[in-house]
């Protein structure tokens, strides 16, 4: 099954486009974790894989798909790296759709080694349940950035979400500027990102293609245009809860039967610990499932 | 002394402004170390390992610079991330300024995380010699996914490289895109990057900033173009050599006085022992020595 159909199937299995993204900082770790995380990257990154594997079996039971940020495992080296693909295989062995947020991209013939690294797991001495089903790209390059993604995409069933309209506040400043078709500089990427999700063998039985776009909708007019751009790709919508995202803004990523997005929500879950609303819960992953049923209830009332 | 400074004393002292690129395809090593790299991460892991330290002895004496591309130990998971790191301490214990070609980007605290692992060092548990002296960022996000870079960079007298005109064939299909105002895509980009390379502290005393721009001469005119819109910045010229680029597009890249640009050999040099030229040289440690001083002869000649 292609990572489209499966991402769908996993979605109606759950009953909710909801996806946890574990963006983990050893500040906002629970207190036993964050004492264990003494500095030393070993010891760091051992505390980062007992916290993530707490917040797969918090989650696992509740929503389809976990995205794991690589970047807060990089500061840690070896184990870091370690640890990511570790709870990569974790969230696999707990029946969740695992995205990589890797947000790779280079020329072709380097893009081909991200690949491999990040979406392969063929090599001798990889266990393909730490590769992730789908990750991030950037489209700086253009096609030939992402072709080497594409392929090794399609050779393993697996897929790939492309960057297009970003949550952060300066996003417009590049991604925002208007050509003289009227289009934006993302929704030209849009654009071109639905080409690339058209291409041989990428849709699915559900009428989505395993190449996804990582659409914020900060900008509501645009995401409108963007939804009407792609319509074979499922979006990755960041930034619910913590990066500010109303049920609005966010209602407008999906077409009106409820499907071809999938939203995620970082911090208002995985540190639920530190959040007024659930902070009086004794056992940190008790308060991590109950964020996140309340998550899957807030999306649901998105959806309708 | 800051990046750009060291950058600059670097060229002057080597009397010329090459550096050599560390992009290891497994299938391109010498016989010897291929077959030591038998598909096993770890042992794949130690013939990169052995064979970086080759190669930067053997070009340590000749060139100011060495460009490591992260994406080539990716594929090795933890072990190649040991390695990388390893032979950026090994490339400055022989001398040489560091560049981590990691193009890296995300949103502004994930951004922060990816600064802290490529180009901070100062943790716990961190060699900082084994951090290098700059790295190469992806612009997509716009500011605030480069500011976390610009902060540490600046915290710790490193460096960038803004990825600004890149040399795969498809760059332009977004790269190139014209804008209402007449630039293009990237050149708005470049117009940016000069602004963030003007801010506090950056300029060093040969008038350059230790943020720098990643421009392939791909287009003559745009070239010239971006030239005049980076007045500080020094531009890091991927593709001399193996992706073609000719003497007269990389002169475009300097200024009148030889000045404002390190250019990049890779392949063509790395791997001199499967070039025709140097191939009948019995040792690869002394083909890559002959190919990297008539690469640095060849880009003496282009800035006079």
């Amino acid at each position: 099954m292609n990572f489209a159909d499966r991402l769908q199937a996993a979605i109606r299995a759950k009953g909710s486009p909801a996806c946890v993204g574990f963006d983990p900082l050893i500040g906002q770790l629970p207190a036993e974790l964050r004492a264990a995380a003494d500095g030393d990257p070993a010891a760091t990154a051992k505390a980062l894989t007992a916290f993530g594997r707490g917040v797969i079996q918090a989650v696992a039971p509740l929503v389809p798909a976990i995205k794991i940020n690589i970047a807060f495992f990089e500061p840690y080296y070896e184990h870091g790296i370690r640890a990511y693909h570790d709870l990569v295989g974790a969230a696999h062995q707990a029946g969740l759709v695992v995205i990589g947020d890797v947000k790779r991209a280079d020329i072709g013939h380097t893009s081909t080694q991200y690949a491999i690294a990040q979406l392969d797991g063929s090599g001798a001495g990889v266990d393909p349940q730490t590769i992730p089903d789908a990750i991030t790209v950037n489209p700086y390059f253009g096609i030939d950035g992402v072709q080497p993604f594409i392929d090794v995409a399609r050779k393993h069933g697996r897929g790939l979400f492309v960057l297009v309209q970003t949550s952060n506040p300066s996003a417009a400043e590049f991604q925002g500027l208007v050509l003289p078709d009227g289009l934006t500089v993302c929704q030209h990427v849009a654009r071109l990102v639905e080409k690339w999700a058209c291409g041989d063998g990428f849709i699915g039985d559900y009428g989505y293609s395993s190449i996804g776009a990582v659409v914020s909708p900060r900008d509501l007019e645009s995401t409108v245009r963007i939804r009407e751009l792609m319509p074979h790709c499922v979006f990755l919508v960041p930034g619910f809860g913590a990066q500010g995202r109303t049920a609005d803004e966010v209602a407008k990523c999906f077409k009106p039967d409820g499907t071809g997005a999938i939203v995620a929500a970082s911090r208002s879950v995985i540190f639920a610990c530190n959040e007024p609303a659930y902070r009086d819960i004794p056992d940190w992953r008790e308060a991590v499932r109950t964020a996140c049923a309340d998550f899957v209830t807030a999306i649901r009332s998105v959806v309708g």
